[in-house]
């Protein structure tokens, strides 16, 4: 079965974000006053191949907890769902 | 009002991601056989205060126009909520 993961990869909250108070001060320079917080993160698309939602919910945990997210510092979470998208039709991505 | 904005800013889908494609190959070399495609983005979280939802939108947009995204190679998408949280208990972003 073909699934597609939409991964979000954040600081640990207690974790000072520089480049979240780079973007707050880039936007409150822009008049944008009304701005009290910016947090920044990834958020990363994985479309792959598994026999069931299971091998793929533990092959994400695995990859978030091998290459996608730094444990020490950053938190993963991820919706998954079946997709009829093929890879090869994502286009930019070969 | 307090709001909170989920941003998501992702390449166009004709551009090509050479991001997505490195974090492919780590993976892949990691031993994921089954992934067939990655895509990059970015994930911003920004906390704002706006007088209603109307004006909060067009606060978000304007925000994505002229710094968060690149027009010519991005679009964004954005959820946006009533937020109970006020930004100064947003912890790492003083």
């Amino acid at each position: 079965m073909q699934f597609k993961a939409d991964i979000h990869v954040t600081l640990k909250r207690t974790v000072n974000d520089p480049q979240g108070l780079t973007i707050k001060g880039g936007l409150v320079q822009l008049g944008f006053d009304g701005v009290g917080a910016v947090r920044a993160g990834k958020y990363i698309e994985v479309w792959l191949e598994a026999r069931d939602e299971a091998e793929a919910r533990s092959q994400v945990d695995a990859m978030c907890d091998q290459l996608l997210a730094n444990p020490v510092i950053e938190e993963y979470r991820y919706q998954l769902a079946v997709s009829e998208q093929s890879p090869a039709e994502v286009p930019g991505t070969s």
